[in-house]
């Protein structure tokens, strides 16, 4: 993530991550603070064993464009929400409207916890046990679903309501 | 896709697959008007054999969220700029913008080639040869910038216009 | 409604709904989390007997429009402004900008007792008796606003507003 | 419609009605320029059996809204992008966003089609033989799109795009 | 104004036409709730005597330009940003967006004090005695700006801040 | 007009104040260009005996809020789409969104026609002749589309368009 | 700044410059209210020895833009979201978009801490002791970032949130 | 600048640099496809004794903002509308919105030419001729707009327009 000011929002992510049981690290690198260090990171990410790189920032963020022009990692950016962003739009752009030869998988606004879902279901794409968690959380939230139709249906909308 | 007046855009895709040397298939699947197709499609992509979905729709895309929702490969959603869409922002809200759970791997506003590389990278990820080929690609990619930086230089911005 | 969380906002469709005496049910069926059961729900629509179908939901709402693929009935969709939606836009487009062939009724932004309104205004077409409650309906709301204006003009402007 | 050079846009609504063999009047009401018509139209128009209006309007689009004010049957809004429109959002915004009590079924940019097969779908929810035929046309969709991924298939996607 | 909730917003209009001294009524007339009484009212606006009318409405706001459409009085209109507009677009637009031989003098969203302030203006091009309380108007403003350089040249930035 | 090619939009206002044969003055004048020629010419524009002014300018459009702030005289702005205008949205808000105490009465994109009629509507509020002509041209406005009724009608939707 | 209510915002200006012991003065010039003094300010800005002007302001912004129709000197310009504003759009256009010949340096909604370090940047360039300062001032915040870094990985992720 | 396909773009900056005799360069620096190049450029630029960079750039337009994190040299930004960007907001918010400790002089879409005046600018606070030019330069511009006032005078606007 750009900023330490991000976890509330990354750390979804990493929540998501920890509960599908797969090795992740969590750190800030920042591309206008430290555009060294996120020379060197985006550098090194390969060969240090990583799969995927999930990177948030906000405003005019140009973490995930710029980690993804130096690694050949699929990169993951969240378009994050800061103060003084104009209603997100700002980071939605500047990640989602990557030139020809540099994509960045963006996910939608502050979406910290789908982009630890989509680091998963790439992972579990080539990797079957983690591909059948997928399956089986996808199974769970349909699951969810129905019981919360069931009971809807038992109590009514309008008890539900007032609860 | 979502439709075959898509086909200009989405070629590209398939383009640059062709060109990784990575196995896939190019088809119609539309949400609105062939949702059980669509329903089948995603259902069985996984046990095929796929390892990545590019969908691509314009105006209320719900192709690619409506796959994703459906099968636990990673989707990767192209926003296509129809006639009548609203600047194409449409496509983009409609495919980014996916609730907690079923994330899509969004990329830039008719952005088919990108697509075909983020699926490639995904791969690549995996696959150590088509991993290098990603690395050489971006290599060219600097290659060519260069070249142009010399040939800028050594013919002067003002002939270079004038060409 | 997409998720039992647009409950708030859906529940003055049903109150409306209730007070025009029109039966109805209320239930959950999400695009994305029961792609399944909304192909069913919407498949059976019809034979069951309904007439309209009201669907809300929020951020890349698809379920108004997966809904209006399927059945043959009309499908009056309600942009709901869920949170990290981009100010509501995200939904009123993803309903809104259905392609050709495929309809769906959008009101406004978490509009659902107009969503009510307009399913009852749509029975009332055929229906006389519901069709002289929609008359009766507008005629109440210019009798109010008339209350209004000689209220205001009997306390006058400055003492209404301190009250 | 609002004015007579809305008239390209409103036929395919026209066209549709007509495809489907459902008994329809076309003309030109204007909210600004003939308010005193525009009463009178919406005031007569169900006692003259009408059960649909659709009403299509440009730029600061009141005609919709107006019409639904004063009669008491479904009216469906087309936004239509005019010339010095802002990009389709003024007319968008003008039809959508009516206030509590006074719905408009809105439908997408331009998509007087779509208003076409919305009032068909509203009619045949009622008119069992009307239902059948937007029952049939749906298959017919279907069935479209089935033939072009067979096209597709046979004849390779490179080729299609060379035709 | 088109909602007695409107009021709180609507009432610096009349706060800075009292203090200009000019005569003036304030009421509510719904466009989509009371068409009738609308039509009545800017029917008769001008043989009543009426020279302005300041006319505000929210969301999909048809007051201002249906005003305009019936009388030949100068319409002023207030964007008002109500309750689920969409940050005050829909209502900017639908009053501003006004097609070719109808006017509206739009005024910034909530800008009641300003539409007086127009309308006062207006009066004042015809009326020396108002002419010369709306220069007056304008020195003092420059008058109060002064003073504030003057005070926070005195006091200083940053003590000024801590008050 | 804030520059000479502003003329082809600003035209129009002058045509239509030569129909109603009202005399009026057109020229160039520039805020960021000509801010003194800007001062000098908003300063004298009361005792030079003019009652309303019209200023259009494109992009960070200050023509109209400028003068605004120098006269005590009415002035419309008309928001100009200039070649690198974003959609027009840059002329709309800058002229629009005028602080209290400065208002400016916005019209429409490019609708310089619009604010001749304005001005004219507004001389004729205080004018008798001028007042009767605003009245004369709105009973045109709905003829002409009576008429056009008429001929749809007549010849039929279809063959219209066929023309 | 355009008003004193805009001192919260444009302290931030002061605090960096002073921090980066470059003098300055902090004062009122609004561009609608005190159009005379603002020609004056700007007309003398550079013989009274400034080298860049910030001028901060909201709504429709005309302070930076006609400052820099004046004078010579560099303007940077602060976009403010005032109340009323919609969303902060109407600042950034009004000042972002100038026409050709009378350029804004602009920086983002509100940031008036880097309009000071744009300043200082400026200054920094012919400047060498400055030069330096702005230097120390990059390294600083690099370092801020590392330690941070540091400290995340020292306590954990989960830790630091919940502190 | 970002890519040679910007070359039409930006030359203005370079023509009106050459028109001031300054002297500068004008090459391709790719932030996303020659990121290694692009730390060299940036780090290496004061030393080399630049004193202002303009940077243009399209899309997800990172080349500013990340020079910016590099250099202590201020930095101008001139948004490019690519070809797929989305009207311009993509490059404009990438650019404008940068975060705190790293500002870019953001100039208005596609203006070149702003950027290349604004550098004049900031060289000419510092170097009395190129100050002198700067302000015989905005003199220059006024003068033009006086001989076009004089000829529209002379002509009369409608022959004006009709040559």
């Amino acid at each position: 993530m750009g900023s330490d000011s991000d976890l509330p929002v990354m750390q979804s992510a990493a929540d998501i991550l920890k509960d599908f049981n797969i090795e992740f690290e969590l750190t800030v690198v920042s591309a206008h603070r430290t555009p060294r260090r996120m020379v060197e990171y985006a550098s090194k990410a390969k060969e240090r064993g990583l799969k995927v790189i999930i990177a948030g920032a906000g405003g005019a963020a140009h973490l995930p464009g710029m980690i993804a022009s130096i690694t050949s990692l699929p990169v993951i950016g969240v378009p994050i929400k800061s103060s003084n962003s104009i209603d997100g739009w700002d980071s939605i752009l500047s990640i989602l409207q990557m030139p020809n030869g540099i994509p960045v998988a963006t996910v939608a606004l502050n979406a910290s916890k789908n982009a630890g879902i989509l680091a998963a279901t790439i992972v579990g794409a080539f990797d079957d046990e983690i591909g059948k968690k997928i399956a089986a959380y996808k199974l769970n939230m349909e699951a969810d679903v129905i019981k919360k139709v069931e009971k809807l249906k038992k109590v009514g909308w309008q008890n539900k309501f007032d609860e």
